[in-house]
């Protein structure tokens, strides 16, 4: 099955990599890989990274690698977009490693944790830390290479048809969620959703959904749930960050000439820094005209912020004590997580609010 | 003088580029570049980042681009690298563009501006603001293509060797500052010094140096600054942010197969990268290693603080006031910096704060 599919994928644009070898000695070979992606047309940023990917990985190859996305490639419901490119189903495909963590949970520290580290810590971890590393290891046994490929930033924390008081107001609220923030929320006595984009607005107007965390106000302006639901809730606790994965099918990889190979890492690199920028510089503009329309900006009281940080601690510390799987990857991103928080109140969180007049953050807590 | 500088370097390793167009016929031609830095040895993260560039050039290109650090292509004293590769000296170099704030203030805008833009803000307004392609307007006539390349993210607010307790307590102190931090320490009434690194520490020894602001807690560490001045103030409130640049000789360029120009634009980007996550990984390390040597952590006194961001204002619109060239790009950056501000309070800020369990930021000043 899974030969098959992947002799299938090749039937549909790899052709080209297994003469690869050959090819070489009469200069780089012609070749065209399709691209999985399921992100909804909407995703404009996310979109158009991909776009600038596949145009940077044909311009440092004189037009001679073709990534190309291909809509007919998708994974079947509920299939992790890693497991597809895995399996044979793509050579390449985008998505968010957290679609898989139901099978491995570990899979999380590759895409986002509640209260851990930002995009920029992210990457930290990732190219400096050790985290890619321990993640390729969690993937060894599925014929998949991940590469970070993009960050959405600090997203909002969601919007709420009601206002949100206290704690208990999380009890049995039927709100949208991803990733590891569905357990943190079931903890708190919430009811996890994991409704589709395309559904969220409408469920959120006929009131078979409460609230709904989507993105950042670039993307959640265009969906308009601040129509059906109007007050948002800050910080994004629930995803400070969002890292995408550019995920390759390990032996079309291997089929490689060096330097295509070096082109999609490099590629991924840099669209990893594009999307996080591009969503930074057209944030602002869209908080700001979400409030225009009617959007009401809240921060959460502490005291769900204590609740949810207890919860996700635990959640956690249950994960490592069940998998040493999961515990291999925890050791090397709590400690890190750890340093980076204090790091960066010293230093960035305190320049940040310097230029707004505010006092420096005390060096400890 | 321009051009014969110009046929030194190409002496040095241009010819290859010469050839370019015809040798294309018969594959990509074998091109060595010599390339120029001047960052201290003791520098290991910025010179790791060069290393990484040229390592990831050489793979894209199947080891045909070879670019190569030369030590013997040094600027003249205070000559700017941008200006010694614009006239031909090094096809490509490596520095920071407010070294040549002298000729031209808005240079300031593509390394640094005292409470101005975070690591992660500056990109967002090189990549995707307008600030590279109005940077590169700037030096559109001086033969030279700037590329961020790295970026060490917010600094320490330096090194004294007596507590800073009040405004008053800047009076005559001779600090060693960069780029624009020099003129709003004169505001302040400092009198700032440009003290080598390689004399840094022994300026504070012999006392011919009150403070000084290098880079952060890694940089700092291996110069030993706090043995000979141990009070470490934050936030770096001069430098929040700063990026370096890669620059790259126009013609040199031109002569390029667009294959190689695009692998030297997206190593950039990579390596600005790559720099940015290796100082956020390796500075927490050296900064507990720093207070275990006897560093003594301090916030700045709001009051400074304050004295300072009213003499950075005020500079900025003299010089706006003072030229026209000046004004093109504060027009575009004051109102995405203020916008980003206030964006990263909201989100980036208050997530980093409901790490520590911290109330999140408000969302007015």
């Amino acid at each position: 099955m899974k030969r098959r599919n992947l002799l299938t994928a090749m039937g549909l644009g790899l052709g080209g990599a297994v003469l690869a070898t050959p090819a070489i000695a009469q200069g780089p070979p012609q070749i065209r890989w399709p691209l999985a992606s399921t992100f909804p047309r909407e995703l404009d940023i996310l979109n158009g990274g991909v776009e600038f990917l596949v145009r940077r990985v044909a311009g440092l190859t004189g037009n001679r690698f073709i990534i190309d996305r291909d809509p007919s490639l998708r994974p079947t419901a509920d299939q992790p977009m890693l497991d597809f490119v895995g399996s044979g189903g793509a050579p390449i495909g985008l998505g968010a490693s957290y679609q898989a963590m139901d099978r491995e949970p570990a899979l999380v520290f590759d895409t986002s944790v509640p209260f851990g580290l930002n995009a920029r810590q992210q990457n930290a971890w990732m190219y400096q830390g050790g985290g890619l590393a321990l993640v390729r290891e969690l993937l060894a046994d599925h014929d998949v290479v991940p590469f970070p490929v993009g960050n959405t930033g600090s997203q909002l924390g969601g919007w709420f048809r009601r206002e949100i008081r206290a704690a208990q107001d999380l009890n049995g609220l039927r709100f949208r969620v991803s990733g590891m923030a569905a357990e943190v929320l079931r903890h708190l006595g919430g009811q996890p959703q994991r409704t589709g984009y395309d559904r969220l607005r409408a469920a959120l107007e006929d009131k078979t959904l409460d609230a709904a965390a989507w993105a950042g106000p670039h993307d959640d302006l265009r969906l308009g749930l601040h129509k059906a639901a109007p007050y948002c809730y800050y910080p994004g606790f629930l995803e400070g960050n969002a890292q995408l994965s550019c995920y390759v099918n390990r032996q079309a990889r291997d089929r490689l000439p060096p330097e295509y190979r070096e082109a999609v890492e490099v590629a991924c690199a840099e669209a990893n820094l594009w999307i996080t920028a591009r969503y930074d510089a057209l944030n602002p503009a869209a908080l700001k005209q979400l409030t225009a329309e009617g959007a009401i900006l809240r921060p959460f009281p502490l005291e769900i912020l204590r609740a949810a940080h207890r919860a996700t601690e635990e959640q956690l510390e249950a994960l490592a004590a069940a998998s040493s799987r999961f515990r291999k990857v925890y050791a090397s991103w709590k400690p890190f997580c750890d340093a980076q928080h204090l790091w960066f109140r010293i230093a960035e969180n305190s320049f940040d609010r310097s230029a707004s007049l505010q006092p420096p953050e005390t060096s400890r807590n």
